[in-house]
């Protein structure tokens, strides 16, 4: 069984990636929920729904989010009745939101919502939110305090960051399905997407004895890099890291997986990087790591899981 | 650190012992909360309340469940109002009801409400619930299926067990706490107390990811058998193991918890069942394990910690 952490978009296309390689039975994705918020009374999970459309195939590969042949009815209304209208909701995606509301309404946890939603859209690989619990990410800025959809939406990721934190987290369990997948005899490894490791990955470490396991754990674990050549390929990865005082590198990623992680895939521009990612005591691997088709995806998913059988060798030996 | 897994009396009186002779930081206790239940409005955690009691040295030693120099004006306001009367709330642990009733409706979890209930009680160790979501132990017996309390306390454990059942289980995760603990790199050992197996243990042990954890783990785990001589120190352990036709002795104890456990603690009496214990693969110790006073507590205890620490030492080599 492989276990992936993911977050939003590169989150997604790695998960759809191993997805393609892998049966239903041998991964489970464990997607962050700090991004969770309600709007307009609706119970909306960005992350959870980027990947669970990614997986659907019926996401939006223009756009980037949302559900493609997606109409604006819903906008339109909300715009007449002079509601709010910085967070874009689509009829198809809200049919989503609704359907999670009505289910948590009626006492169903995040995770029994997310597997009807996932069997509604024949979503056969298992997608499990963090916890079943709230846990909201805070971004601090010059500005303030911001709620994390306040920052990322509505600010568009413009105010600086100062620090990043999780209300909640503390009192926030793993979910059923991350804590069986931890505690798998069957795990065979654990790879972290290419998410923002600050904003995506962080929630998922921070729940309580995750970052332990982590730490301990016996089998192989990969993260891939989700800065190229100092770059991210979408969002604010590298603003934040640069903001932080964090190095915006692949050697930064690892740096800040230290520890955590056996093995860090950077891509080919990064080549240069891994001396410095091996002086944070874990290996590097080189390949290309921009996904921009299913065969990208495939291709990346089939290195890491070579990648992952092949250390689990080792670590056998 | 020790992690103690317990239900309700038996496990309390070990936890006491163990409590005696490891600072807070080195002990958590695990309790069940399958046998939680609302009751006139209020949210009751019968097994949680024995532990606290018992490590807040409040307890009843006479009646053996509740609290010390117990009043009971709010019973008596109970049956002169016609209400059901069937389930014993004295007046200081109804101030512990309704306390938890209220931090629950205001959004705490069960954890919380539990660390804020020892604070008030001084109780330094902490008191973990077994999950923070609700999980209902159905009894299912020869005239259907009973709720917990119900059979515990309405029907006296009278109906025949046909099957044990945990309501809401596969959605309710390991608390924070428990979590914590499962994956914290310096626990040293697991102590499953001498509480009933089926009701009080097999609740936490039915969590997801649990029974795979305390399978793989690399500490010792021991469990102290809550037979004697065939019989069980206090409620229905004994009739119901008969009922569901398994051996009512140490040595079933011992099959039981096959391949969970390092070690089964049996009492003298039972030294002739020690073959039949190592026959399902796992070490016996005999000792006196029925615990009278302050001092058995303490000397079962550090048997129990003696031999972990063994058992830790031969791992290693």
């Amino acid at each position: 069984m492989i276990l992936a952490l993911a977050g939003g978009v590169g989150g997604a296309k790695l998960a759809v990636g191993l997805a393609a390689r892998l049966p239903p039975e041998r991964l489970g994705i464990v997607v962050n929920t700090g991004d969770d918020f309600v709007h307009h009374g609706l119970s909306i999970s960005p992350d959870l729904d980027t990947v669970m459309y990614w997986l659907a195939g019926i996401n939006d590969a223009g756009r980037g989010w949302g559900v493609a042949d997606e109409t604006w009815a819903y906008m339109a209304a909300l715009r007449q009745a002079g509601k709010a209208d910085w967070f874009q909701i689509g009829d198809r995606d809200l049919a989503t939101h609704e359907y999670r509301t009505r289910r948590l309404a009626q006492g169903d946890t995040l995770s029994q919502a997310t597997r009807l939603l996932c069997e509604r859209l024949g979503v056969g690989h298992a997608i499990v939110p963090m916890s079943d619990r709230p846990v909201a990410t805070i971004v601090h800025t010059g500005e303030g305090a911001l709620a994390f959809q306040d920052y990322f939406v509505r600010r568009q990721c413009e105010p600086a960051v100062t620090a990043i934190g999780f209300e909640g987290v503390e009192n926030a369990a793993p979910s059923p399905g991350f804590a069986q997948a931890m505690a798998d005899p069957d795990l065979e490894a654990v790879v972290i997407c290419p998410s923002n490791p600050l904003l995506s990955i962080e929630p998922i470490l921070s729940l309580p004895g995750v970052r332990e396991w982590l730490r301990h754990r016996r089998v192989p674990a990969i993260a891939v890099s989700p800065l190229v050549g100092g770059k991210a390929i979408k969002g604010p990865a590298a603003k934040i890291f640069a903001e932080l005082g964090l190095d915006v590198s692949a050697a930064g990623i690892a740096r800040h997986y230290r520890g955590l992680i056996d093995c860090l895939v950077v891509d080919e521009v990064d080549a240069a990087t891994v001396p410095s990612i091996e002086a944070e005591g874990m290996r590097a691997a080189v390949t290309r790591t921009v996904m921009r088709s299913a065969a990208d995806r495939a291709a990346l998913a089939g290195e890491v899981l070579d990648l992952a059988a092949r250390l689990g060798a080792g670590a056998d030996a």
